[in-house]
């Protein structure tokens, strides 16, 4: 075989892998337990490898309010002295089988989806999606929505999950799809669907404290977006097992950490292809604009 | 004015009623119990008025097993004989603010959904989808969908509706329509945000029985048409509203019996208009062909 015929035969094969992924949610669990090298004092975020310093401000502060989530520091102030001498160990999430929606950090007490590829037997994870922090916001307000998952949400829904073994998630992609969702900014009918499921499963499941239950089933049944984690860790377990394919010119990762756009090959390892992410032409809040857009645009200037 | 202003001054009205329908869903009841002039021994149906003996098949076997459910009769040939000798009141649905899809037979102890529309005050009513019996099947097991409904997933989602206090449809139907339900054969999202929205209800309420809650649960989440009946007992209490306006020419009624197609006229009172049903030009079943159609087409040749 020539180059390009093996390239081909390489090709057919990663398209084959992600055909058959059978993504299932297994557990929703704190990444202490379940991501491999998740450590104490350690921090997971979007995007290529990038170190404080040249973080832009959306994902700097999404960082200092999980620093400050975890109790590692009582203040905005005391996290970013901490973080400033390389005392919160930062890595990308995709060096830990792991995605997470917009800033995507992730801490060891923060619960994860856990998905498994049942056609292949690995796991992907992802964070919850709460809608504030993930965007930077370190506000007390925002953090609650961390604390809620942390003590109400995850482990209601993680005993539910339990009673019923697991929950395929295929079947709700495709009736979603066909609903309308595209899996990243639209999730009204798969969020409905799975709390259809996780509804019948927390019912099934004895609870001590009702009012959790209660307020889990609200927070689930009223949350469009709840289903974006479930879709990524989705993704993220079918994409991985087509990695590492001698020749395979598939693209395995794209993901953009505010600063830069990477992507991940899987002919070639573990090395990131990064450009610098480009400017959003976007609607911006009044008084503001794209000369202070982080995110997935351009480092804020400072 | 003359009479062409007069119409259209009516037929404004009409809309202006019609657009500011707000339907409720504040009961879950047995026929007897909320639908008025509901009788013993009565049973209403789809469509225009219809005589036993003019009815389809498919109606006609409809009515049967309502005999049989509510115990009048013990077998089939007895239903029929009580049913010839003129035994059993038949009604249609529409001379009691009543809907109900197929032969959209309601017996007394019948569990209907009940619609308030709020803007107006009136009621409207619509019996359960099932799948069987409402097609023409009396069975045993067609039957036993009835008595589910009678004694298990209604007296549950009645009591969880009643905790909190009525369901507005109005939100439900908007952003189900979103989501590519035409509310006709496609109720899929919108059954969907209708069993999120009971499963809070329900676990807001105390039940005595937990395998009745788990066996309603199970059922809701997992019934893609149970909108229909709301979604006809919501248009009746919409439309109702905008009957009997003088000089209106818009048509408050639209419906079939299987035999012929009927509407009503809001400016021209009670009375009902038909025609002959047309025949169904459908996909049959092997060795069924439009000579043995009933229900929506035209009656079966005897």
């Amino acid at each position: 075989m020539d180059i390009k015929q093996k390239i081909e035969k390489a090709n057919e094969e990663a398209a084959h892998r992600l055909t058959i992924g059978e993504p299932v949610l297994v557990d929703i669990a704190p990444a202490r337990e379940v991501i491999p090298g998740m450590q104490d004092k350690m921090i997971t975020h979007s995007g290529p490898p990038i170190e404080w310093q040249r973080m832009c401000g959306a994902q700097q502060g999404a960082i200092i309010g999980m620093v400050i989530y975890e109790g590692w520091a009582k203040t905005p102030e005391e996290a970013r002295k901490l973080l400033e001498k390389g005392a919160i160990r930062l890595e990308p999430n995709h060096h830990h089988q792991t995605v997470g929606p917009m800033a995507g950090t992730i801490s060891p007490s923060a619960p994860v989806w856990v998905v498994e590829n049942k056609a292949f037997g690995n796991r992907a994870f992802c964070r919850q999606v709460e809608g504030n922090q993930q965007f930077g916001d370190y506000s007390d307000q925002a953090l609650q929505g961390l604390r809620m998952w942390r003590d109400v949400w995850a482990p209601t829904l993680r005993k539910a999950l339990h009673t019923i073994g697991g929950l395929d998630l295929k079947p709700l992609i495709t009736k979603g799809l066909q609903m309308g969702d595209e899996l990243h900014n639209r999730h009204t009918a798969t969020s409905s669907l799975f709390a259809n499921a996780m509804a019948v499963a927390i019912a099934q499941t004895e609870f001590a404290n009702k009012g959790e239950v209660i307020g889990t089933l609200k927070y689930i049944t009223n949350h469009e977006l709840i289903f974006l984690g479930l879709a990524m860790a989705a993704g993220k377990a079918i994409a991985d097992p087509a990695r590492d394919i001698e020749y395979c010119t598939v693209v395995t990762a794209m993901c953009r950490n505010g600063v830069e756009f990477g992507i991940r090959v899987s002919g070639l390892g573990d090395e990131w292809f990064t450009a610098p992410a480009p400017v959003v032409d976007g609607l911006y809040m009044p008084g503001y604009s794209a000369n202070d857009a982080a995110l997935a645009a351009r480092p804020k200037r400072r």
